[in-house]
Parts: C-alpha cells; structure tokens; sequence
C-alpha cells in the first residue's frame, strides 16, 4: 500500500517501483463482441490501448496485474497475466472469479452492453431489403464489481460524445465506483479509441483532476498515480 | 495477359513474374464496420490476412494491385496501392472508383450486407432491458461489379456454415461471377478467418478444384494461378 512519502519518491523518481508493490490489479480492456451469427457480431470501437499501457505501468509500478482483454491486435506486456475473451458474458465470468483477490479494479473495457437475443448457429442468408436485430441488455460488470460486499478500489471510464461531466459523476455515483476517467470519443482531435494519445477528466468523491493530452503510457502513469493516493487515503480511512 | 506456355514455365519455376505481367489487379479485404452510433458498430469476422496475401501474391507475379482495404490490423504489401475504407457504402465507392480499369476484381472482404437504417450521431444511452436495431440492406458490391457491361474477370469468395457447395454454386451463377472459392467457417480446425491457413474449394463454369489445407500465401499462389488460366482462356474466346 502506497504511503504519502511512497507517493513523494515516487514523483520525484526515486522509485517507480514501489507505488503499487505488491497489489493485486485487475483490469479490463479492449472491446468486447456480441455474435449474430457465426460471422457477424456487434461490438465497440476500442483498441485496448489504454488498458494494457495502465497494465504494463502498473506491472512496472509493483503490481501483480491480470489484463483481462477482448480482441485487440496488441500483446500483452512482460509480467502480466493476460486472459483473452470474447463476449461481455466471458469477461463478466474472467473478472469475477479472481475478484475477491483484487485490491484494485480498472475497468477500460469498451463492452457491449447489449447482445443479440437469438444469436443463429448459422450463417443468415440476407434476404430482405429490411431486417432487425432483436437485443438484450447485457450485465453491468462494473456496477457488479463495485456492488460486491468487500469490492476492490474500482476504477471506471467514461467516453462520451456528449454531457462529459454530467455522465461521469452520474456514472461515479450511481454505479458506487470510486473513481472514473472520462473522456471524450468520436472526434480525431480528441483521441480515445485507436489513436495512441488521450486526454482524461478524473473524477472521484470530493475530487477531480485533468490530465492533458499526452501518450497513453503517460496517462496511465498520471492516473495510477492518483490511484494509488486515493487508495492508500481509503484504506487509512476503512 | 497469360497465355499457355507463361503458365508454363510459372509453374514450372521459371518465372513468377510474368503470369499476371500488367494486369490491373482489384482486390477488396478485410471486414467492414456499419455505425450504430460514434461507438458500437456491427461488423463480419475477417482478419483481412487471404485479401492481403493476394495482393502480395499477385504484386510478385507482375501486376499492378489496387486493395482496398476495411479496418485490419495488417500493413499494405510492398508495390501494392492501399485504400482504406470502414463502411461498405465506402467500399463500394472506392471499388466503383477503378473499376473500369481493372482487369480483375477479387473480393474476398467480408462486407457487413446490412447497415443501421438510423445511426445515432451521439452515444446511446443504455436503459431498456430489451432494444432493437433496424437494418437496412447494404449493396451487394460483387454483384454491382460483375453486372457492369465490360467487367473484370470477376472472382468471388463464399464463407459458408453449411451447404458449401450448393452455396458457392448458387453465388456464382447468380451473381454472374467467373470464379468462386468457398471455404467453410465457424470451426478452428477448418481454417478461415483469423488464421493463417485454408482451405479452398473453387468453382467456375464448367471446371472446379480443390486447393487443400495450406498458408494463405501458398493458397494466394495456387488461386492466382487458377485466375491467370481462366482468365487467358476467357480472353482468348472474347
């Protein structure tokens, strides 16, 4: 657990290694896909970028980081333990069953949060000039993480094209999470998705901080950094 | 234009240069994504790893290859003119664009057939327990290519769960193709989308083969050399 002086070292470069030494991180990236059929699917536009930089600085940072991940086109980096799945159920199930060990979760998966009610087991002939697809909401895996009875220090993000604020501190407080990095999506300008930098609005209870546009290693170096604060003030309060 | 004695001395190792030697070569790969809103999409499974390898394929036996691409995680072979495109509207644009020059087309991109009739300009909020999307039929571009008055030699890609042959047949006939390789999808074992091998069965009028499990490259060349001989043969009756 990260102590304030910890905290100086780390910021003054003594020691990176030491923040999160020995904490058990979870985190989510990528998107995840929901079939119609064997051939196509519905899914998110993500490049998992922001979760595996967050899982390799977080490895380097101390953690033992397990990178649960829908399909991207990335590997994993050296150290962590990665488990690859394909719908928002599997990872539901990945994430869950090495919950109860988790000291932090971050939850950067784009999952789709619904999914074909009648997936067919074989490809569908197209036929007519209109069809529609008949969904079902998926499990909420971050509200379910966060509603645990001794849930992790969980982390959500938020990318909006709209309400950017409004939505996060929303999402913070009706999901019960303890912090959440919004940023804003759909524009080239703004990054997020495929693009290698990011700029994020960081919320928590009583707090907010901007990160300014800068690569995603950098980022996820920024906001474990706050991370790990607003943990260690956690557990000295619990 | 290949005649007997270049297929010749190709497959007899002399020269892999010369059997597509000046031809314009059209080759569309990979998926493409149909917005539902700035973040969820649905898509078609494709790697985009058969369009790629032949358009190497068939840089290397002379011609001069035009891909136009959907979103894939792979980079252009060298020689080849890439153009990347997301939806199928933009695919069909970007085809239609050179088509008149194109000797032969291939399509082996794995178009998604139906769009979001209404996409969202912004993020849709998920609330309702159940959801629908209505779905508008896409172009069928194969077709839109092999109905034009002097179409390329025309080359089709089946991926079927069933049926196979009943399938590729009825394609090829019905969308006036001059050759269709089908393979089966759906199970690992069979190949197809992301790996690196396949399996191909190819059909045209009056003739068909069997191309066995092998690499995609390896697959590209014994295709190409099917498209050289059929294509000498339809021009030398023309």
């Amino acid at each position: 657990m990260a102590e304030p002086e910890a905290i100086c070292r780390y910021l003054f470069g003594n020691d990176r290694r030491q923040l999160l030494q020995g904490l058990n991180v979870s985190i989510s990236a990528g998107p995840t896909r929901e079939p119609i059929d064997p051939v196509r699917f519905i899914s998110n536009r993500s490049s998992g970028k922001m979760g595996y930089a967050l899982a390799q600085v977080a490895r380097q940072m101390g953690a033992n980081v397990t990178l649960i991940s829908g399909p991207v086109s990335l590997s994993a980096p050296p150290g962590v333990k990665l488990l690859q799945v394909e719908t928002t159920q599997q990872m539901y199930e990945a994430i869950m069953a090495g919950i109860a060990a988790a000291d932090i979760y971050i939850g950067t998966a784009a999952v789709v949060d619904y999914r074909a009610a009648l997936p067919e087991s074989h490809k569908i002939k197209k036929q007519a000039d209109q069809a529609i697809i008949s969904l079902q909401k998926n499990i909420d895996i971050i509200a379910a993480v966060a509603s645990l009875p001794n849930k992790p220090f969980t982390v959500g993000f938020a990318a909006e094209t709209q309400g950017l604020e409004e939505y996060a501190l929303d999402k913070l407080n009706r999901k019960n999470l303890d912090m959440i990095a919004a940023n804003w999506v759909g524009n080239e300008t703004e990054g997020g998705f495929d693009s290698d930098q990011n700029a994020l609005q960081v919320f928590w209870h009583g707090g907010r901080q901007t990160l300014d546009m800068t690569s995603k290693l950098q980022l996820a170096e920024q906001l474990l950094v706050l991370v790990a604060q607003r943990f260690a003030d956690k557990s000295a309060t619990n």
